[in-house]
């Protein structure tokens, strides 16, 4: 046995230092005698392991100092219905920009917190591009406007920043998170769950400007208030101080690594690598426009379904993990996260070669 | 270095062997070629893990046939919340018996979601016991009577179920499931924050009758349905995979141990150990009723409070860790979970004494 290459969409590929570091120390961490996972979190160690966690972050992405940054429970799923609660009014108006599949779930957990309107869908075209801006119907009035960066499912990125106006920008940033610098400035919240980009499952990230916090209600129950998470450094109630724990080394790994902008060099070359192994092979295809075609999610199909099954077991075999293809579309898919290194993806581009010279 | 005798009220001592295995296979678990933080819960090595796990935890708890069992995020807290939000009607009276701080929180939590009334509050005599269930004004057309039959900070245990008629009755069994058996039939719902006898932070189980499904609102955003997380098995949103699969191994380790009969006998001995000390001490003191003191959670105080300090320093000089206890009521607090092992306790109780023949 060894480890494979990795292509998970999520839970996804960690860093194998980074593991084997988490692996070394499991039974005895830093001077505490004990795991991480068996001290309190209200303790100085976990605590100053958990401020270094958030000062990494905050170095890595360049955060203003106006906002806060919370390490909460529940996923990105939670937060579709956290953010109106906290951040709209049940009859305001809320906008969202619907690029994909997350971006509909989001839509639909709102639906009974808010006035949601959709101010932009890419369905008509199966989400193979983005509406372009200024055909948006968006309201100066509303609370906010949502959209989903990168859609994991079918492989859709913008890599602009829309101009909302003065109107807070709320993008789930689940799967583009730290794959390259972004101007946080631009956001009034920016969320993530972490079992892409930042670590292991069963943590959410969310970044928000300070002044969005007189928003949250007084009458929410503390754990859904993000006011109440921010003043009390989001220990209101017992993290998850794994998942807290993991994400620090993840942003120690990223800052030793040279920080998001090698990130970018590298994910943009991996990307490259596997969009052209695609469009010249005559075999594979991607829908998506190239403008806006994901760096971190590649779906793609075969030029028969019937392949798909062996290209599954075939590539399986040569230790390709978890290329299969969301349910919904179908095909395949390889996430190349932060993780996913230019060797995994060249092996893979190899084997997708050699498949189609065999099957083409 | 080594790992020292942890008596932390949670995050909490984990079994060694069970971290060990965690370690071993922390790069490549089973046949994945991956770690289990690296692989898609909706694949099926994951599934089947989690399915082992939940099967297990029925078996060890003898959890009856029309009993869901969920998996979740957000710990206890959000229980504190999601509970009222599923089963209660905003206009729906709902009991609660408070004998701690938890107890306090839940009602706090709940306070704008449904008509909270305390039917039994022990705060006059500073928790020290539990009021009579003669006592308690419960009114059988309440949504449910919620209690807490383990309070972690002042370490007051109900050894009884109370009888509430056909009022479902929900327990908050953070501190203290699976340290003995319990009937689950008797109960309406019971959740447990992981961190304690379960696993690590970051999951909560709940287990709920089905028929309470039922009650919970259409309208709720799905994350916060029970009856949208047991229709997709607590697979609607990614879980904590990592803390769902400690979980797992935790359950095991019960098993292999003896089950809940075996931790019951071994509970007992370690809380007998203790507070036989205290009480023979002439020096330590704890104040709880002894009828009602707690099996797993054991504080006491010293006769003069600046010895607090010493005691402290010198404890965890002999590998006796995080005895400091709950800022609320100060002192000393000794959590005493399934996995603080006897000879954890001994090595307690040995300080204890050469401590008070050294200070009394």
């Amino acid at each position: 046995m060894s480890r494979g290459h990795n292509f998970s969409a999520g839970p996804a590929a960690l860093p194998e230092t980074v593991l084997r570091q988490a692996q070394a120390e499991l039974l005895e961490w830093g001077g505490s005698a004990a795991s991480v996972m068996e001290v309190s979190h209200r303790g100085k160690e976990f605590m100053a392991m958990a401020a270094q966690a958030e000062a990494d972050l905050r170095e890595l992405l360049a955060i203003p100092a106006n906002y806060k940054v919370l390490f909460l429970q529940g996923g990105a799923t939670q937060q579709f219905a956290q953010i109106p609660m906290n951040l709209a009014r049940p009859d305001q108006r809320v906008d969202y920009v619907v690029t994909g599949d997350w971006g509909e779930k989001a839509v639909r957990e709102a639906g009974s917190l808010a006035q949601v309107h959709v101010a932009a869908n890419s369905a008509g075209n199966r989400h193979t591009a983005i509406p372009p801006r200024a055909e948006w119907d968006l309201d100066p009035a509303s609370a906010y406007v949502h959209y989903t960066p990168n859609e994991t499912i079918r492989g859709v990125e913008f890599f602009d920043i829309p101009d909302v106006g003065d109107v807070p920008l709320i993008a789930d940033m689940s799967s583009t998170i730290l794959s390259r610098p972004i101007d946080v400035s631009r956001f009034g919240l920016i969320y993530a769950g972490a079992q892409k980009n930042i670590g292991p499952s069963g943590i959410v990230v969310v970044i928000v400007r300070e002044d969005l916090l007189q928003r949250c209600p007084k009458s929410l129950p503390k754990i859904f208030s993000f006011a109440e998470h921010a003043a009390q450094d989001s220990l209101l109630n017992t993290p998850n101080t794994f998942g807290w724990y993991l994400a620090g080394l993840i942003f120690k790994w990223l800052k030793a690594e040279g920080g998001l902008a090698a990130m970018e060099l590298r994910n943009r070359r991996k990307a490259e690598t596997l969009y052209a192994c695609i469009d010249e092979s005559g075999f594979y295809a991607n829908p998506v426009e190239k403008s806006a075609r994901s760096w971190m999610n590649v779906p793609f199909t075969l030029p028969r379904p019937e392949l798909d099954e062996l290209f599954l077991q075939e590539s399986k075999a040569a230790g390709l993990l978890a290329l299969k293809g969301h349910k919904l579309v179908g095909g395949m898919r390889a996430s190349i996260y932060n993780a996913v290194t230019q060797q995994s993806v060249d092996a893979l581009v190899e084997f997708m070669r050699d498949f189609a010279r065999r099957r083409g």
